[in-house]
């Protein structure tokens, strides 16, 4: 199939999937999600996203209707059935169906499941990002995946509208996130990216990146930036289930980073190892 | 009917209505809403409503797909459908469907519009009501009624789990608004509320009772005021659609107000007879 979704033991083409209006999520956006990338159909991470939607959904009182195990044999399942080798597997958990009320009484005894897998292409890793930057004016839940995601629109189309491809978020001085991805430095040969507290989401490919920069030998620091140092780094960074290590070349039109190419390298290629690892491509 | 919806051009009952799965809502809470009380069928302040809904979607760079005077006559229409003469007319539009992706590109080229009625009821108002006071942990965009409202949820069912009716929400020291209505305090004669920033929603409630205190020359300063001052104030009352002016007897479990009856009897006169006004009712 080209895409799939499913919803609450229903299965269709993403299109022709049909909702109650009634959900928590057209209200309220009273759920959370978690994606990942399929190489080879197998989704990279996925035990990862998997626990973290798990925490997600607990973090705001809902307990997701399914086993982990049968939630995860189904994306696995799905991920199978479409025929990009290449694509992004979602899944998201809604407090239910229910008349519009603030308070859960009004959702539904059952939390509704959904999950979708469509054609996506990841950020190639050759090219020089150019981003801007915009005050972070998200909420304070920013570890939690949910789906009160419109600021992150808001900032992804001024980023486009600048024909940027990111938007690099501050709280004041502090560097955050991006819109959609996390965002790190390279500097004096250390690997600096924001600690994980309510101001980031606790990136599964960020994780990802610092595991194995310590294996490596590179020195991790988790702790916040200004944006004077993101400027100044030697090389600036973002990653996300889409980006595995993509650098960034330009920020709010003034050029950043490429004075430590080598070390980037190292990193981006370990990035790359591990994904082909997992999917089982062997590259020649 | 005892309740009904529209949606892009289909209506039927409430929890008959599907919409389709890739509503910007599904993914991002990409929309915007307004709602109001009827009183004998009658919306009351539509035009207030309806013209803040369509600064709300400019807000967003959402331009709603319907003239203003349709969208009037339909929540007009669909309130004189419904049995119950005291109901939630509510309207709502999204960016529109399309494949999961931040930009605005992904969305399809028109909007949706969701209108429903549903038999509710007005908070009474010779009622002392009971608050909690938390953090105000929301993003800055609080004066465009998004449904981005996952902070509101949790909000309110901690104030119901505490046995409470709202949560009055505070940005360090300085109280902003409570979940879902705005709250004033009298003080020495005057009626004292925060100012419209991007703290807070405009609230029309608010607006009513603000003109009509200038009009019985009960002063009015829309600056912001503490904790501290809201605890020792003559009165604290919310107000929002469905609560026209609401005293508060008592914060996080202490008592508050009750030092102003007389003063806050009259502003609650007004309000009611104002409703009642342009509602037709006749108070014998």
């Amino acid at each position: 199939m080209e895409n799939i979704a499913y919803y609450n033991g229903k299965i269709s083409p993403i299109e022709e999937m049909m909702i109650p209006m009634n959900e928590r999520s057209s209200w309220f956006g009273d759920g959370v999600y978690d994606a990942m990338f399929t190489m080879e159909h197998v989704p990279l991470s996925l035990d990862d996203h998997l626990k973290r939607f798990y925490r997600s959904a607990a973090a705001i009182d809902i307990k997701i209707p399914m086993p982990y195990d049968e939630l995860r044999a189904l994306v696995i399942d799905l991920c199978k059935k479409v025929d990009s080798p290449v694509a992004m597997a979602y899944v998201q958990v809604t407090r239910g169906v229910g008349m519009r009320g603030h308070a859960y009484r009004f959702a539904g005894d059952k939390p509704s499941v959904w999950v979708f897998v469509k054609p996506d292409y990841m950020d190639p890793l050759d090219k020089s990002y150019r981003c801007i930057t915009h005050e972070d004016t998200r909420y304070y839940y920013c570890n939690i995946k949910t789906i009160n995601l419109l600021p992150a629109v808001l900032y992804t189309e001024k980023a486009e509208s600048a024909g940027c491809d990111e938007a690099i978020l501050h709280r004041g001085d502090r560097v955050t996130e991006c819109a959609h991805s996390n965002v790190h430095i390279l500097r004096d040969g250390v690997f600096q990216t924001a600690p994980c507290d309510n101001l980031i989401l606790p990136g599964i490919t960020r994780a990802h990146r610092i595991a194995q920069c310590r294996e490596m030998g590179i020195p991790v620091v988790e702790e916040p930036f200004t944006l004077e140092e993101m400027m100044a780094a030697d090389e600036v960074i973002f990653t996300s289930c889409s980006a595995l290590c993509c650098r960034i070349g330009e920020i709010d039109g003034k050029p950043v980073g490429g004075r430590a190419p080598e070390l980037f390298e190292r990193i981006k290629k370990a990035a790359l190892d591990e994904a082909y690892s997992e999917a089982g491509i062997v590259r020649l």
